[in-house]
This record gives structure tokens, C-alpha cells and sequence, in this order.
């Protein structure tokens, strides 16, 4: 996950050479039923759950048990899946841009066929936290991300509860991050309606649409928002919160699931 | 580029309404010789320069005159181009992996075919820069994007020489900026030899690589590296200047290029 490089440090006027913790990228292939897929390039770590959370991001799978066989050979950076049903629809789809409506509404929020087809609205669910979980969600996330702090170049995305954090994954991308906590709810059958999903970077669209595929309904993030992310956290019931630093934070939508001291007198 | 949305903002044990910037998402499909090629998420702004920019970057062009015509119909969100020559190889590799030693030496740093048929190494050149230059180039690009003050959103690229910013642009995709500085660079013939890029976020692998095709031979980025990144560097003679940070800077590859006061008595 991380290699020490020697580097010319400049600092207060001079110049030296020091040991620094650099993050390293790692390019894996995926073989979905004998045909080249995808090459995602992603952190070294938690790569099967990366490639079965891309599946279900991209709507190959929908369920951990879609998978028939699923190898990851390290050494090539290749991943073999064979899925019991080839989805011809997705094969033809894969990618390819479809604006549609969203919800029953009229707006352009769907850019790719594939989100179009498997996101659904989250459910209105009981599951509700405060705005001082959301301070203490993020500094456990951040705090709990030591590389992180040690090299500065990766995203966190952490699956909680009220009581903490459930699972929190690490990557150099953004959306990876994200893929492993799917395929970690998937493999483990994990229950989403009291979860929530913290995360280090910014929510744009297709962050969003991560979120809504896991179907969790909470999303907070130290980072802003997009106006297209803010507009399917709208149409899909999710709550979007971001901005959440020293003490503060904003609410975008869906603001009954956070409990606020005014909101309750 | 922005719309004003109302926000809850919870602060200082208070909720209130506020009005907020919120950056906005545009998603372009580019169809490429009447074949839908891609589809872009960016930001609204420089569309052309984008278009122009990722084909280059994909390897479908090499230069602005093989372009026959470019058309960008904002209101659909499409742009139509039409190339010279139909590159037929390159519409058999688009996206393949193939790794491939780089520079002669048998590393695997390659994971795209169009990347190891197109990426050339840097020829030395003359530019060199002081780290005072590295400084103030940062700092001008950070001040110089009133969005990212604005809205926390965004990324940030410009290309610059000592004398200062040359061209700067911003997108909420880290690539799509650094394609934006480079199909600027092509529609206007600039020489690269004695330019520098700065960018606003982490050198990627794939950060890298866009430096390398732009054919310019020095990055500086206020964020990490990734060790691939600095493994290409290494190889393609690109040097490489991160953490970019209170008078303090990390130099990780090709450092004769950068002028310190030590290294210069």
C-alpha cells in the first residue's frame, strides 16, 4: 500500500534528502466471463471486494451470489469472474450514455443507461443520527485512516452505524473506496437501513449514485457537493451532508434524518 | 459553472437557511466520426478545449489540423467531430490494457495500450526553475480560481513559465482540467519547452501520463504523488514537485531542473 522513496525535501531555506511514505497504484484487469472488462487502477488492497462492488456499480451482478467463481491473481493484476447468467442487456449497454427521466420527473439527471436501470429511490427508513455523529463519524474515519496521514494521497470512505464504524476502506480512487464498502455489504449480506456512508472526497454524481446503489440514505463528507449530485440525493430520498469540519457542517437534502438540537427545541 | 442554492447550515449549536455556491456537473458525449466515442462529466466551461484535449490524450489525434470539424451542441449535450483520417488502430485498442516496458526497460508502468503507442520521454530541456518560482506559480494558479474559493469543488491546472500563468483552467474532474490545458496548447501551437504545469491535486499515474503527452517536462502539485506516478517520471525525464506548501516543497524525480539556493551555493 505504501513503498518509502528518498526525496529532496526544500524547507526554511535548505535543501535535503529525507525518507518519505509514498502510496503506491496498482492496475487490475478484470476477465468478466472470458472477455476483458474493465482495468481499474486502484490501491493493492481488498481487491476482491473492489471487483465485486464494480460488478454491482455496474450492473453486471445485483447480489453477492450472481458470482459463480471469482479469482484474483496478484502477480498480473488480473481478475477472472464467471457470473451464473451473461447479461446480454448490460453487455450491450455497458457505458453507453441514456438520458431518461429520474423518478417519474422529467429531469436530466441519468447520464448512463446502466444508473438509469438499477438506481431506485431509497425507501423512507427510521434511520436518523445527530449532527454530533456526524462530527464524531468523520473524525473516526479520518483519524482511523493512517495512511492517510502518512502520504496525503488516498480517499476514505467508511460504512457506519450510530455506534461507529461497521468497515472503512481506503484508495487512491475515489470511486474505488466507495466499491469496497459495496462489495463488502454485498459479500457480507449487510443489512443498509440504519447505515451510513462517510466519506473523504467530494459528492459528485457519480459518488451519489455509489451511494443510492448501496441503498444507504445518509452520505457525509468533509467536501462540497455538485449541483447534478444534489439534485439525485433530491429525486432519490438520500440526505446529503457535507462541509463537516471544525464543528460545522451543511445539509442539503432530505434533512429529517438528522437530528439537530433546534429541530428538536 | 455555479448555481446559488439554499442550504441548512448548522453552526455554533444553531440551524439556519443559507444561500450557497454549488459547483455545477455537465455530462458531454463525444460522438467521433458518427460513433459514440465517450462521455465526459465536467464542468461546464472550455467544452472544445476539452474535446480537442481528450482525443489528443486518447490518441485519436496528434495534433488540432487532424480535426476536420468539431461541433459542441451545449443545449443536448454533444459535441460531433469528424477526424481526417479514421485511426482504425486506435479504435481497436480505445481503453484496452496492455502492458508494455517503458523506455526500453522491462517495468510494467504501461497498463493502456493508447499510453505506451502515444507517451514519449521529455527531451532535456533548458527550462529550469527556482523554488521561489514554485512558490509563487502555486500560489498565483490557488488565487487565481475564484471557484475553488467559491465552492471547495473543483480542480485546478495552469500552464505557466517563469514569467507566470499562461492559461488556466478549472473542472471538477482532475483529468478534465489537465485535457483542457492541453487542447489549448494544441488549437494555439504553444511550445512546451520552457513551460511548466501546475495542478491543484494528487500526481496520479494518470496525472503523469497527461504531463507527458502535453510534452511538458515539469509538474508541481500542492498534493502526493503515487509511486507509479514517480516511477514514470523517472522513466519519461518528467520531474516531479509535490506537497507544494508553506514555503516547503518535496522535489521526487529530475531535481536539475528545479534551482535551490543550495544547489547553486
Amino acid at each position: 500500500m505504501q513503498v518509502t522513496n528518498q526525496v529532496l525535501r526544500y524547507e526554511n531555506g535548505t535543501l535535503q534528502v529525507i525518507e518519505d511514505l509514498i502510496v503506491t497504484e496498482y492496475p487490475i484487469t478484470i476477465i468478466l466471463n472470458e472477455q476483458e472488462f474493465a482495468t481499474l487502477v486502484c490501491s493493492p488492497e481488498h481487491i476482491e471486494e473492489l471487483v465485486i462492488g464494480f460488478l454491482a456499480s455496474e450492473g453486471v451482478i445485483s447480489r453477492y451470489e450472481d458470482i459463480k467463481e471469482l479469482q484474483v491473481i496478484e502477480t498480473t493484476g488480473k481478475a477472472f469472474v464467471t457470473t451464473h447468467q451473461v447479461n446480454k442487456l448490460n453487455e450491450m449497454f455497458h457505458s453507453k450514455r441514456y438520458v431518461t427521466s429520474c423518478c417519474g420527473k422529467s429531469r436530466q439527471s441519468f447520464y448512463f443507461y446502466n444508473d438509469a436501470r438499477t438506481v431506485k429511490p431509497i425507501q423512507k427508513t427510521a434511520a436518523r443520527i445527530s449532527v454530533e455523529d456526524c462530527f464524531r463519524l468523520m473524525q473516526m474515519m479520518q483519524t482511523s485512516s493512517t495512511i492517510f496521514q502518512d502520504t496525503g494521497g488516498v480517499h476514505n470512505a467508511a460504512l457506519c452505524d450510530s455506534n461507529g464504524i461497521i468497515v472503512a476502506r481506503t484508495d487512491i480512487g475515489r470511486h474505488n473506496a466507495l466499491d469496497k464498502i459495496y462489495g463488502y455489504c454485498l459479500k457480507h449480506a449487510i443489512s443498509l437501513e440504519d447505515k451510513v456512508i462517510v466519506f473523504s472526497g467530494r459528492i459528485s454524481s457519480e459518488v451519489l449514485l455509489k451511494v443510492a446503489k448501496i441503498k444507504c440514505g445518509i452520505v457525509l463528507s468533509k467536501s462540497a457537493p455538485t449541483e447534478l449530485a444534489l439534485r439525485l440525493a433530491e429525486e432519490l430520498g438520500i440526505t446529503a451532508v457535507g462541509f463537516i469540519r471544525n464543528q460545522a457542517l451543511n445539509i442539503y437534502t432530505h434533512p429529517e434524518r438528522i437530528i439537530t438540537p433546534q429541530f428538536n427545541g
